[in-house]
């Protein structure tokens, strides 16, 4: 049997266990041109949050009755289709669910050779992509600026602060609690760390950027969002990657209140979706892939072990910021 | 005697009589290098109210105390500078004062046989070049995309919307009430208005740009930003040059709630400040001088005619929306 997690209701602020069903079906065979694979490790992303309210978005919303949207690592076991073998891992948009069957679109077969699956949920995967070409790209960054990064310690936020070091820039994390500031400052090589539950956040940038953010990567949004626009270097380019402390609002989303810094600063916000990225994604893996072998760009992933019941459960680590770097849930 | 205003206490919220001091003092002569005007026209801007707060921007604030500061047009009457003879116009930021002493640093000479002196104050001068820049520089504008643009009616807005047809965009402007709407579509070739003051503009917005917005140009803030954010168009720019709703706020700026529509959209909002393009400032003058020349731009300017001491209640009428076009005043 084939057990899967389904969008049941849509929720009204934080996610609860009565928005999802559990279901189990036959696994399917696969048909002329398919494969059938098992999931071996499941992503768990801040933006599923998003997918599931029903308005118009960069995707369409997870359907009700669908099996939730994910990205995952699969591994073949059968296949009728001529570039896939039992054995092979491929990564895709697979869905929370302990068997999918592929015509292989939208897919890729990854090297766990390389670098294990879990990673091509992150570094190698959607966050390293994001984190790459909304710093580089998005972000305009130049060698030697002044980057602040918010969610420093999550998926996105170890790589963007990790790659501007690569780019000899001065680097400030904002991340939640000591542990992770520790984190940032002795294991990623951060330049300085902000922990917003014990700091003013303003007054920290201020004592850690005195000549301004030069490129602010933001994705948190709300009151960090409008402490880092206080302090924009002329020019600046603020990041817009995600906004986590607003996705379980009930209430509207916060506005950034000090946005005519934009105006006083000559500044610009700009949103990134990485999937308007996807024909250089190649580039990006090669640089990022080569950043891990000289050790300049460390890996961080946070794996629950489980099945895909724990999905519901393990999702709301991410809004309760009690993940390290990427969030995975490996199946037995 | 020379009268003048100076600001004598910061307001808090709405700019009352009581923050104002009208004083006089005798004349002066100019010094060698030096020459003495007497002030024509005084220009009325919005950014204004922005330099009597007391916080840090793209000009320091006006000293309490201070002349206030104001852009205007002089008449030379006496001059020890070689370049200056008496009966030449000069537009500079002299201050709102009946009689200027200078040595010419930051004016310029205007040709009053090609336009009136209130011109150079507007479509020639700051309202003109800001416009202009924001538009096409900032706002990046391609032949055929759609703009809209808040405060439609004044200063700025009537040119924007004008340049953008110029420019064969399709155009929509939002204004307070039905004699300005009417203006933008009857006599200024706007595609379509909006009456904020009688319109869902979110709804309006709609309709009149199903496709969705690729430049909105926004001199307000606001709600009507909020509702403008709803409809942008896939890589859209947001122009940020004002934000004349929020100015006179006693509490917190209200934040755009839909900010996140720039990640949605991979838009940008991007802040305009004009002195930038200080150096460019010929090039434009010289193309909307020429839209002037062949009535693609129309100017529309709001004359009233008094003495300094009007400056403060004329003041009130940018924040009243009493204003169509650029607002100055003319000293008899």
């Amino acid at each position: 049997m084939n057990r899967q997690i389904r969008l049941a209701a849509r929720p009204v602020g934080e996610v609860k266990p009565e928005n999802w069903d559990i279901t189990s079906e036959p696994v399917g065979e696969p048909g002329p041109g398919h494969f059938l694979g098992r999931t071996r490790v499941v992503s768990l992303d801040p933006a599923m949050r998003g997918w599931l309210d029903d308005r118009p978005s960069y995707l369409p919303p997870v359907a009700l009755g669908e099996v939730m949207r994910a990205g995952s690592v699969i591994e073949v076991i059968a296949s009728n289709h001529p570039e896939y073998q039992p054995g092979d891992h491929v990564v895709g948009t697979f869905g929370v669910q302990e068997y999918v069957i592929s015509d292989g679109r939208g897919a890729m077969k990854i090297d766990t050779s390389l670098a294990p699956p879990s990673t091509y949920l992150g570094a190698l995967g959607m966050p390293g992509m994001t984190a790459y070409f909304g710093l580089l790209d998005v972000g305009a960054l130049r060698d030697g600026e002044t980057v602040v990064v918010s969610g420093a310690a999550g998926a996105v936020g170890t790589i963007v602060g990790q790659i501007a070091k690569v780019k000899g820039c001065r680097v400030i994390g904002i991340a939640g609690g000591p542990a992770k500031c520790a984190l940032l400052t002795d294991e990623l090589g951060f330049d300085a760390a902000i922990d917003y539950r014990a700091e003013d956040v303003r007054k920290a940038l201020r004592r850690h950027a005195p000549d301004g953010i030069d490129v602010y990567f933001d994705n948190v949004g709300g009151e960090i969002l409008d402490a880092a626009l206080t302090r924009l270097a002329m020019h600046a380019r603020v990041v817009v990657c995600g906004a986590i402390s607003q996705y379980n609002n009930a209430t509207p989303v916060k506005g950034p209140s000090n946005y005519l810094s934009l105006l006083v600063n000559r500044a610009r916000m700009e949103g990134i979706v990485v999937f308007d990225y996807a024909k250089r994604y190649p580039q990006a893996g090669q640089d990022i892939a080569a950043w891990i072998g000289t050790g300049q760009l460390k890996v961080k992933e946070h794996v629950v072990s489980g099945t895909v019941d724990d999905f519901p459960e393990t999702l709301q680590m991410l809004f309760r910021g009690e993940n390290v770097g990427k969030l995975v849930l490996e199946l037995a």
